[in-house]
């Protein structure tokens, strides 16, 4: 099991002890289904690391044996579904009342915007484990809420709002997170 | 300076000392230069790493103490551009005559294909270094010639077939490879 510590800035860094890991196994394992089943194709963007020194312990092996994650520039998914860009963030939450936007970099919600702006289609996929459900939101309702933040208003978005602006996905045995099928009330 | 060796196998591994580092920059700068004046939003993928160790010296950092290179499952970069889904993968070759098949995964000819039957733009940028010249090979090109290798014909493409069939990408000072440019003639 690895863990995802995130660096905050050159001498902070925070570790996000194994959050987030069975909420994203079950989107890539939906995601393997979309593409065997050739509805989709998207995929998860490998996770940022620098490497700072590498070892050639023989001639035909390369050993990586000092690195540091970093932060993602961008999202972790994107892809094409019916010709769209596809673009989103996966995150799961154990609070039971709102999602925090500690829980997301403002610069990755100033890509979803962007990708927005361009004619993509993006989005977050929010997970409230304790209470087992999964919303899809929109940017431009995403857009909405960090204004209000940006604002002095609230920090997060309360699961009321999810419920009323979100999408709710029904997790089922297969495809296990089926947030396409939500997409085709939108697009 | 990092060098980037490609795991072919778990028993052996091939490094591609510093193979197409200087061309890569000048996509990462189009890009950049791309994203800040608002015509497409397209990023390079981190290097996918496999992360075997990791120590946490202290409370607030993490280091990554043995790690490997692993085969990316899709192509180096993706995004969107005029509404439209765009994934490449970008090479650099010091033959004169002609882009062997070995420069390029399998699995990743096969991803591109798989997104223009999605209704992607997809497409390979190859720089002959010695010749300073740089072509977009679409992939319904690409394709023929790698159905023409998987039929036992050659296990390249000549600079000819990429003259005849690729689009010529002039150089300048910004941006400096201007690729979309020519998509805006085949889209």
């Amino acid at each position: 099991m690895v863990n995802y510590p995130v660096k905050k800035s050159p001498n902070f860094t925070v570790v996000h002890k194994n959050r987030g890991i069975a909420f994203e196994k079950d989107i890539n394992i939906t995601n393997e289904y979309y593409l065997n089943n050739d509805i989709a194709v998207i995929h998860k963007k490998p996770v940022p690391i620098q490497v700072v020194s590498v070892n050639y312990p023989s001639r035909d092996t390369a050993s990586i044996d000092k690195a540091f994650y970093t932060i993602p520039s961008t999202t972790d998914y994107n892809g094409i579904y019916k010709g769209n860009y596809i673009d989103f963030e996966a995150k799961e939450t154990k609070n039971k009342t709102s999602f925090s936007f500690v829980n997301i970099h403002e610069h990755q919600i100033k890509h979803l915007i962007k990708v927005e702006e361009h004619g993509g289609i993006s989005f977050i996929l929010v997970k409230f484990t304790l209470l087992d459900e999964i919303f899809l939101l929109e940017t431009k309702f995403l857009k909405n809420f960090f204004l209000r933040k940006s604002n002095g208003g609230r920090k997060s978005i309360t699961i009321e709002e999810f419920r009323t602006y979100g999408h709710l996905i029904a997790t089922k045995y297969s495809p296990r997170v089926d947030y396409l099928k939500v997409l085709d009330e939108i697009i």
